[in-house]
């Protein structure tokens, strides 16, 4: 354990570092992530076996399997963390970017030019990939990255970062500019978050009450990111088909992210149709319906497991297998239901009237609207961002996916001929 | 003195009416400004005798001069303040603007569009002017607005304020996307900045220890503003007459401000020629000098007050006729002393080399960075952007001049025929 000095010296070099960044040709940092992929490799044996450390004592402390198994790493996954780092390779280069410029009445000439954030802290769970991923996308954005991982993954963390800084400096980057904050967890997270001015912005990636926890507490600005109670509203006017195939892919296709349903809503009018088919497609999909009166007999009938629906369940994010439902008199009362019990991720509508899809983007608010697409495509994957570090959930900066150039800020650089105001 | 859950209650209805507007035309938002224009010269008898209340408390306060001339509202003053909301009329709504756009290779349709922040509070000094300017602003932008400014102008801005909620009443806009926060200073601050998901965003306006007591307790997102110790770099290359116009500018044209500079740095190199000219034309101007031992003799020389400098000279934003001036043996000296002392804001270099200029503006990180211009310019109607909300100095969001579209967000609308993600 190391005393919390040590996590200012460390975000006081990575700011140092962060001001050589700055300076870097695309040229130079694609070098520096294709010499960090070729480390991986040639050092995968290394890796592998700090890996096999953490998890034998994740194993041996009776952590869930689905936790150990994102916890692992093999040569392919080995292969994989080194191929994500050549794919930011190919992304263009956000930084320089001229992303608005015009000349003024009186002659100055006015760009807005993209620059990086700084020093970005990065507190997340145990998935080593989070560890390369945000390493290559903060070195991509020319931004210094201060590295909190799960201690549940710090052998593998620690032999992580000690190739990635090597490779660094075999290419002339300062090492600081990827730094791994280890010691007491509390400690060193509290001390993260006091460092305004050092640190530029905290990404928080991770369980509900880690995020409440840095947002509510952090003195460094924060990005909050990923929590998702998603809506998934059938209109009177819907192709049966599609909603059904939709509905389960929302809920089904992958319940534990955060862009996954978590509740159905379903107009009145259309219930005696969508109900059938809508309980039986999820039923089959093994989901758990926890359903209001009238949606009740629907999902009997279909042969669902059913619980009633209570306040617990509108609010839920359950990353299961459980999906809130309930039957909404009016295209109104979906919206009103969403603005009460929704997080701001990703809403979808379901339905061909054109009219009702355009009450529905104008009375919702959240990251992302969906019209007749399930909520899983909001990802920067999807979005063709090539790569993401995390979903914003809130209002100021980004809001939904966010790729490089979410982790950039502008500089206006204005040109006079000796201009003075008058 | 309200009890502090007045303040939820005021939040919680601003939030209400921020839903209302964030649906309204442009054409409803013009007309309503328009109206509160109309409301704030017909009832200005009534406005001003408010006015005339809190100046006369201010006067018998001992309140300084300059402080008391901010305070006071005239007839031709009130006109003014409707004269800035008809501007504001005139100005494009930046809501629903398309921001980018395109298809995806599954067929994926995706937009993203500016939507409102939601409900911004904005924290200011005794500046009526503050009151009406964002109010408009945030209308325009489609947010509501709450408002503490200080207490010594309450009674005019408990007129200014019914003023337009009633306006805003006559044109069908629910009266709470306008209101004013009351009660105890600091406990009312304070509920404010506990609110978040009421309050979208803070914007402090005023003086540093203002804008460092909410940056550092508040749980709302906040923008930081106006903290800008400014420096002017005289290089070695330089038109002279270019830059004794533009130090004195930067300088003594309303040294009162943000962007006014308090900082000049003079290369060794041309020091002989420079030190006269400069010195001559600041004593001039009643500069008062904090300098090093090299500018001494040519300030003394000059007739100019001096004063040896300290560090606390490097690091204050005097807002006065004072100024800071040391010589530098090298561009990269002076770009190392402005990462050291700088605050951000805007920093500019008087030069005729283009190199010169290339390596300030690649080694200098700052909101604004001007290059043979005035450090004044850093202003949202210098920029063009018709009007301004204030001077972002941090990273995240905004940086720079912030207008209407820097109090937006965005929404992804996505629209598919059917997808599901595989």
């Amino acid at each position: 354990m190391r005393d919390v000095t040590a996590v200012q010296q460390l975000a006081a070099r990575a700011r140092i570092a962060a001001r050589h960044l700055a300076g870097l040709t695309r040229e130079r940092k694609d070098q520096a992530l294709h010499a960090m992929a070729d480390r991986l490799i040639s050092r995968q044996t290394e890796i592998i076996a700090a890996n096999a450390r953490d998890v034998a004592a994740a194993t041996a402390a009776g952590t869930p399997t689905g936790t150990v198994d994102r916890l692992t790493l093999t040569e392919s996954r080995v292969a994989d963390l080194g191929a994500a780092l050549r794919h930011l390779a190919a992304l263009p280069d956000p930084i320089g970017e001229v992303t608005r410029g015009w000349t003024c009445p009186n002659g100055l000439r006015i760009r807005e030019v993209r620059v990086p954030l700084g020093v970005i802290g990065m507190i997340y769970e145990a998935r080593p990939n989070v560890t390369v991923d945000a390493a290559g996308l903060c070195l991509k954005s020319g931004n210094a990255a201060l590295l909190r991982g799960s201690s549940s993954a710090l052998a593998t963390n620690e032999a992580l970062v000690a190739v990635m800084r090597e490779a660094l400096t075999d290419c002339g980057i300062p090492a600081d500019a990827v730094a791994l904050v280890v010691g007491d967890g509390h400690d060193a997270v509290g001390q993260l978050m006091r460092e305004r001015g050092l640190v530029d912005v905290l990404i928080p990636r991770g369980g509900a009450s880690l995020i409440a926890r840095i947002v509510s507490e952090s003195r460094v600005p924060v990005i909050e990111t990923g929590v998702g109670n998603c809506h998934v509203y059938v209109d009177q006017q819907v192709d049966l088909d599609q909603a059904v195939a939709i509905v389960v892919n929302a809920k089904a296709q992958r319940p534990s992210v955060c862009n996954a349903a978590e509740t159905l809503l379903i107009h009145a009018a259309v219930i005696d149709q969508a109900g059938p088919v809508l309980m039986s497609a999820l039923a089959a999909a093994g989901v758990c319906i926890h359903g209001d009166e009238r949606i009740r007999p629907f999902a009997l009938a279909a042969g669902a497991r059913f619980e009633p629906v209570t306040d617990e369940d509108w609010a839920a994010e359950y990353y299961s297998l459980d999906l809130a439902v309930g039957v909404v008199d009016s295209l109104t009362a979906a919206i009103d239901h969403i603005a009460r019990w929704g997080t701001g991720h990703t809403e979808a509508i379901l339905t061909t009237s054109l009219p009702a899809a355009e009450q529905f983007i104008a009375g919702v608010d959240a990251a992302a609207i969906m019209v007749n697409a399930s909520t899983r495509f909001t990802d920067g994957g999807e979005f063709g961002f090539g790569a993401e570090i995390g979903i914003s959930t809130q209002r100021l900066h980004a809001r939904g996916p966010m790729g490089l150039t979410e982790l950039t800020t502008s500089t206006f650089i204005v040109q006079g001929e000796g201009h003075v105001r008058a």
